[in-house]
């Protein structure tokens, strides 16, 4: 089995982790909690389309703060506290789920929180190519999503004895084995520095609990949903 | 003062920092112990050619090993132990020589034996930009080459505290942070491993030396001379 590391595309057509830890592959990995689909879109009005034909609740951001009459945020910690009977999110965010679109794989929903959940997942469901990617900031390199994605592959490595894993892929391990280092790099990075501008510094320490949920959602015919291995 | 990292090709105009750790950039470090001059080319015919005009040694490789009828290979421990009254080195390698040619800035030599001194001779040459360039393996992402720019950075941050460095650049001081990793992470390499197939597995070892020399080369000029500040 490969195992890869890419930016913004994927270079697999077998199975991809998606990983965009501040915030949305972290909020879709807590909404699996209370939902039981999470119908990503691309524009605030696609939301309030999809809202009045599913009942759904929406949650989203643009440049990190919340879209005006969306129900929440694209906060986890929003997620956890809000109450509702609907069993549907519509969320939309300025680049997590951009990049889903582009996807010609299975695709997994990855972050610190699953790292090891979705490690597993990844190698039950693959044939021969894990591609981890990186949705970045608008094109730019994120140290978050690199450190994130560092974890899941060491995971990997942990659990696949044959997996061979490239060497860009075997960097980020390295890079995500202090963890001191890894929090100082996650509240110092550009997305860290807009989220705690914005009020949401308790999102990036929720973003940083290693293994706290078994969920791991997989995007399939617009949707994502949890994920269950028979 | 902008710190990034890029791969084969500089970004900046100021000063850039050519890295390719396995070997030709340890090498040259260390023939600036033995030679004024280095002059890197770019065929064997023009090495022979070279050697012709100015009575220097010749060194080089092709896939890692010598190339017939030079003097000595791109290693520094055959460097290190040559005879030879000659001050002019002409040197020839796959690739570190090749991504020299295409450099639009005052270029230093980097790698782990000249770590220090070489983030303190970009700091004092540079006006506003410092690249590190990664010099890879024909394209491909080489692990060495990460891990000791990792290491140049880190000595450049704390020698620079204005310095801004780029989230791909923090990455590798991240990554360069644990010397066992890193250790496994040169002889596990794709380098590594072909530079051991051949017997250089000395100079994987030497690669790894931190510190060991304050040589700085600076390519000016169609050859490489130790940089000397007053």
């Amino acid at each position: 089995m490969k195992v890869t590391l890419s930016f913004e595309e994927s270079i697999s057509r077998d199975v991809s982790i998606m990983i965009d830890v501040l915030r949305a592959s972290t909020t879709i990995t807590t909404a699996l909690d209370k939902f039981n689909q999470i119908i990503p879109c691309f524009t605030p009005e696609d939301a309030f389309k999809l809202k009045k034909e599913t009942g759904g609740v929406i949650a989203g951001e643009r440049k990190g703060a919340k879209v005006e009459g969306f129900d929440i945020g694209n906060s986890p910690n929003a997620i956890l506290n809000f109450k509702s009977d609907s069993k549907i999110l519509i969320l939309t965010t300025s680049n997590g789920t951009r990049i889903l679109e582009n996807m010609n794989s299975q695709v997994l929903i990855g972050c610190l929180n699953n790292a090891e959940a979705v490690a597993e997942a990844s190698i039950k469901l693959a044939k021969d190519h894990i591609d981890l990617v990186m949705a970045g900031v608008w094109g730019k390199f994120a140290i978050e999503d690199y450190l994130a994605a560092g974890e899941i592959i060491h995971q990997i490595s942990k659990k696949c004895s044959d997996c061979e894993i490239d060497e860009y892929a075997k960097s980020a391990i390295l890079a995500s084995r202090n963890p001191n280092l890894v929090r100082d790099a996650f509240f110092d990075s550009t997305s860290g520095h807009k989220l705690k501008n914005l009020g949401y510094e308790n999102d990036i320490s929720y973003a940083l609990c290693q293994n706290s949920t078994k969920n791991v959602g997989l995007y399939k015919g617009n949707s994502i949903n949890k994920i269950k291995f028979k």
